[in-house]
């Protein structure tokens, strides 16, 4: 199944919930079964079925009551969500990214995931701008895939993880680069470093990727524009921990409330010609190929756009088939009322 | 005002809002104004006059229906919120918690503010049993206070911070110290080191406090015992950072939605012979007076009992007028299915 979420004509802060067709051409208001996706996701045994049962209809052209889905404004799938536990999970982005930072090694990066907990009161649509307070804090993109989750039991171990996985998501983790290292040197971990993320406009049940879901992980490129430019098209699966260890190490000491996401950290491969999914990535290739960086960060006005793309599926997805969580594509603006 | 939030009849997740007399002794449902406690915080302008009449003629002895408060089982007064973000703004606490975790000296610690987002999906009440996975995780309390907000927007300066302070808590910060020292090296700050935190059963207007609410702090003792013995009693007045510096620090780079919690982190003073509000603590204390620490952790089946005193009150608040935020007392005890 695929969903997408609209404003409440209410103003109610979980949105109202959307089928969206396969080819994402058409959706349908599935609000009667379940007000919203936070809900569906809190009561998935119980709604599933009949979701399942519209999704086939609308895909079968058995819904009249549709519209154009490519020209509907959406919000994130989940507008909030009761946790965001980000991880880190592409070692080779980890390691680029000490560098970057001039932070020491983490400890056990290789066989214990390291994750913090992001906020997850006012999740951006794909769409949105992005407002934020000054350039001057290093706005940096990062592209992830993520998982969001019915109810985990505390302790819940890895081989049961997968179980509560309902929904694939693709997300834009914004982050600021300037505030960062002192954040992770007070051992505290990102707060101000880490404003709103931002989500792709479609959540997908793992089974609408086929075997490009295996292994915990999502077997596809992630296509980064930025300001219309290519800056990389790393692919998900060289993830080093599957989604089973991340969601085991968030539920380690605590339950995890349905509706919870999981993020994979920002995707990231070894091979140097796919690119990268977030600036500093790229910034440290530079100091380490040519003594210094020669990228700076992002400037008020700017955009980044963001697709998985099918494997073949073309550059960019802009050819052929749309990517199966559509289209993040973003400008980043000053804030009301900040020095920005 | 005085406010509590009781289990809801149908299970909604914010529970159901009850205003509580000034004494303690009696409590009256005003989900009829407010459902919860957090859309009263979302809608603080339009709702408080209405709860203001209603909390004015409970105390006047004008409302006849009317429970007993004592004998009520009451969820943390907002048993979800959408940001957590607790501070460390006792510098003794974190000097010495330092040395305790053998962690290197916070950067600007006396400066800016640490502060880590916390889980906020699912706190517990202030009678709830506390299920924890291992004893060996190294279980320990944090007594603390705490301020619950209406919206805050982005880059919202420290002199005009207090304006959305609506509400005053009292909290324990469990902690798993045998998990913290690697999570704050991996700089990605506490995630299973900080499980579901515990809130105390009356949440309050600042205005309750007189002139023990100023500055951005709770000019208070706050009176710990763990099973039965007295641990501490030190003043939430002596606070490096006030509240309106910590809402300032947290909304730098972000807005906080309407019912986000700050925490002021570990109440501890420099005076020794207040004793300690955690038992990490207090451990570091005896390393450096005896060279090792001689307190363990707690077991399951320990308890732990906390109430902000009124100056003068009697220790604990037993003797006297119970304290303004009521009394956590809350029992450890092995999470199911785990290997506690």
């Amino acid at each position: 199944m695929k969903f997408a979420t609209l404003a409440h004509p209410d103003g109610h802060l979980d949105g109202r919930l959307a089928l969206v067709s396969r080819d994402q051409q058409t959706a349908t208001d599935a609000s009667d079964i379940a007000p919203s996706l936070l809900h569906a996701l809190q009561h998935w045994a119980d709604l599933a079925p009949a979701l399942q049962q519209r999704y086939d209809a609308l895909n079968a052209g058995r819904v009249s009551d549709v519209f154009n889905f490519a020209q509907a404004t959406v919000l994130a799938p989940l507008p909030r969500s009761p946790q965001w536990c980000d991880a880190s999970a592409f070692l080779n982005h980890g390691r680029l990214m000490e560098r970057a930072f001039n932070t020491p090694p983490i400890p056990d990066f290789d066989t214990i995931p390291v994750m913090y907990q992001g906020a997850s009161d006012d999740f951006l649509g794909p769409k949105a701008d992005v407002p934020l307070p000054s350039e001057a804090d290093g706005i940096d993109f990062e592209g992830e895939f993520g998982v969001a989750l019915d109810e985990v039991p505390m302790a819940t171990p890895p081989e049961q993880a997968l179980d509560h996985v309902r929904l694939l998501v693709q997300i834009n983790d914004w982050s600021l680069r300037a505030l960062g290292p002192r954040e992770m040197r007070s051992g505290f971990g990102f707060l101000q470093a880490k404003p709103s993320s931002s989500f792709a406009p479609v959540a997908i049940t793992p089974d609408e990727l086929g075997e490009h879901w295996r292994e915990g992980r999502v077997h596809l490129p992630l296509q980064v524009q930025w300001n219309g430019q290519w800056f990389g098209h790393a692919n998900g699966g060289e993830m080093n921990f599957g989604f089973h260890q991340l969601i085991a190490h968030a539920a380690r000491t605590r339950r995890l409330s349905a509706g919870t996401i999981i993020g994979s950290g920002t995707v990231s491969n070894s091979a140097r010609e796919v690119g990268s999914s977030c600036i500093a990535e790229r910034r440290v290739i530079e100091m380490l190929d040519h003594g210094a960086a020669r990228t700076g960060f992002m400037r008020f006005g700017d955009s980044v756009r963001m697709e998985a793309c099918w494997p073949g599926g073309g550059a960019g997805g802009q050819a052929g088939q749309a990517g199966p969580f559509g289209v993040i594509e973003q400008r980043v603006v000053a804030a009301p009322n900040t020095g920005g």
